[in-house]
C-alpha cells in the first residue's frame, strides 16, 4: 500500500503509536520547574515554497512556523537548529538572504540560533528545530477542552487567499503569536491550545478527537481576512486552508476580560459533532484540510 | 558567485560568525550543572544513500550520526526529533522499515523519539535532531589539544571502503561510540573530542585550526580497516574517505591505562604542521575530505 492511499494524517498517528508519542504541536521534556518544548518541520521548495518566493521571506517564514508550535503551547523561544539543503548551482547572495529572513524572525520573536548543518540537496529544503520553555503551570496543552467552553482564535482566517492573489511575500511574512500566547499562559484560563496551520476546521476536528468534543462555530463571528473576502468563497478558505497560523484556545467565556490582545469568539465547545451556524442553518463542517501525501 | 565555488566549510564558517555559534560537534545550552547538548543531521537519498540502501538501515543510519555527535562530546542520549520528507507513491513498508531501523538504534544507544514531521517531497530526506545531556566537568569540547598530547581513535578507520565493495548495508550500519565516549569523559583526561565523519585528515585539520597545533600521524599506527585494505589505496581511504563515525580524541599519553575501550593511539599533537610519518619518510597530510557542494 503506498502513502498517498492513508494521508499524512494516518502516517503521523502510526509514527506517535509506534514512539508513544503524545498528540500536540510540541514535544516535551521535564525539567524541574519548566518543560522544555521541541517541535520540528521541514520544508521543501517543491511543496511549499510558491514560484517567486524571496529567500528572505523562506528563511523567515522556516523560523516562524516553528515559533508557532511554541507559542501554541505558551513557550518563550530558546534555541534554533537550522539544516538547510540546496543545490551547489545556486548564488551565495539566495542563501544568504536565507540567512538575513531567519535571523530578523528570531531577533522579533526570541532564541537563537544555537547550531545547524548544511548540505547538498537538487532543491532547497530547509528543516528547523525550535525549542522552548515554558513553566509547568502555564504549558497549554491540546488536551482539556470541556462542552461548554468557548472557542477562540487569534487575528484572521483565510491568510491562504494570498497564494491566490500573487502576495507571496505576505504568504509567506507569518507572525508567531509569542506575546498572545504568554499573555494567554500566563493568565492561566485556557483549557486547550494549538496552533492553526493546517486550517481551521482541521484543527477543530484534531482537538475534537483528543477531548471527546464537538463544536458550533457561528459563520458571522469568524474573523475572516480581507484577503479571502476577495476570493469567490471566503468562507472555505477560512474553513479549509491551512497557512493561517494563529492560536485556536478554547476557555470559560467569563475570562474573556482577563486578556488584552486581539482575539474572537467564533463559537462553543459543544458535546459531540463539529457544526457552523450560517444564515440561521445548521450545517457539519467537513473534515478536510491541508494533507501531506493526498491534498 | 555560487555555492560550489567556496564549498561546505566555507558556507558553514560563514553561519557560525553570523550567529557567533561556537564550532563544535554540537550546539549548547546551559542547564545548572550539565549542558543540554544539540546536534541536527539533514540527509537525503540523492547524496547520502546509495543506490541499494535498505530503508531499515537507512532510518538506523540516520539516528546513529546524529548520537555520533552526542557521543563525541561525553553526551548521553536524551531525545530525538525525527522529520522525514518522501513521495507520497512510496510504499507503507518502505516508510515503516526506516522507523524500525530508527527504533532499533536508539533501543541499542538510548534516547527516544519524543517528536517529529512528515512531509511531501519528490525523493526521501531524513533530518533528525538528536539531544543529549553531559555533565558540566565531563564535557569533552574540539577545544583543548596541547602540543605534547598523544592523538587517538577508536575503532577502524576507511569504512566507507564498504560503498566500493557493495556492502551498503554494512556502510549504514553506524555504530555511534557512546559507550566508549561515556568512560572517556567520566575519566576527565581527554584535552579534546570530535567524531569522523568528514574523514581522518579533514577533522585534524578542524582540530588543528580551532587550538592552533599541528598533528605527527604515524601510518603504522592507523588501525585501517579490514575492508579498505582490499582497495589500491587504504592509506588514501583511512585519511580521506568520511563515514567512520569514530571518536577522534587527544590526551597526555599517561593516562591510557585508565581507558579500558577499544582505542588506538595514531600519533601526537606538534606545534604545527599536519605530517604523516610512512616509511621513514614525513609529508604534508593534505587538508581534503569529503565536503558537500564541491567534492
Amino acid at each position: 500500500m503506498k502513502l498517498s492511499e492513508i494521508g499524512e494524517r494516518k502516517i503521523v498517528e502510526k509514527i506517535i503509536q509506534k514512539f508513544s508519542i503524545p498528540m500536540d504541536d510540541c514535544a516535551v521534556i521535564d525539567n524541574g520547574n519548566e518543560y522544555m518544548i521541541l517541535t520540528t518541520d521541514m520544508m521543501n521548495e517543491k511543496t511549499h515554497f510558491p514560484q517567486g518566493s524571496k529567500p528572505y521571506y523562506i528563511g523567515w517564514y522556516s523560523i516562524a512556523v516553528n515559533l508557532s508550535d511554541i507559542a501554541a503551547k505558551g513557550g518563550k523561544p530558546l534555541a534554533i537548529l537550522a539544516a538547510i539543503s540546496m543545490p551547489r548551482s545556486r548564488e551565495i547572495n539566495f542563501f544568504e538572504e536565507i540567512l538575513n529572513g531567519m535571523e530578523d524572525c528570531v531577533k522579533k520573536y526570541g532564541g537563537k540560533i544555537i547550531g545547524g548543518d548544511t548540505k547538498e540537496s537538487p532543491f532547497l529544503t530547509i528543516a528547523i528545530t525550535a525549542i522552548g520553555m515554558v513553566r509547568k503551570n502555564e504549558y497549554m496543552a491540546r488536551k482539556g477542552a470541556k462542552a461548554g467552553d468557548a472557542v477562540y482564535v487569534t487575528g484572521s482566517l483565510g491568510k491562504e487567499a494570498n497564494l491566490y492573489l500573487g502576495n507571496i511575500d505576505e504568504l509567506l511574512n507569518v507572525k508567531p503569536r509569542i506575546k498572545e500566547a504568554h499573555e494567554l499562559a500566563k493568565a492561566r484560563v485556557a483549557t486547550s491550545c494549538m496552533d492553526l496551520s493546517d486550517g481551521l476546521a482541521s484543527s477543530l476536528y484534531q482537538l475534537a478527537k483528543i477531548n471527546g468534543i464537538g463544536f458550533l462555530i457561528y459563520e458571522k463571528w469568524l474573523p475572516i481576512d480581507d484577503k479571502a473576502r476577495k476570493m469567490d468563497s471566503p468562507l472555505e478558505f477560512a474553513l479549509y486552508h491551512g497557512g493561517d497560523f494563529e492560536l485556536l484556545f478554547t476557555m470559560p467565556e467569563e475570562h474573556e476580560d482577563m486578556l488584552h490582545f486581539n482575539f474572537k469568539k467564533i463559537g462553543y465547545v459543544t458535546e459531540e459533532k463539529i457544526l457552523i451556524e450560517k444564515d440561521g442553518k445548521i450545517e457539519e463542517i467537513k473534515n478536510k484540510g491541508y494533507e501531506h501525501f493526498v491534498s
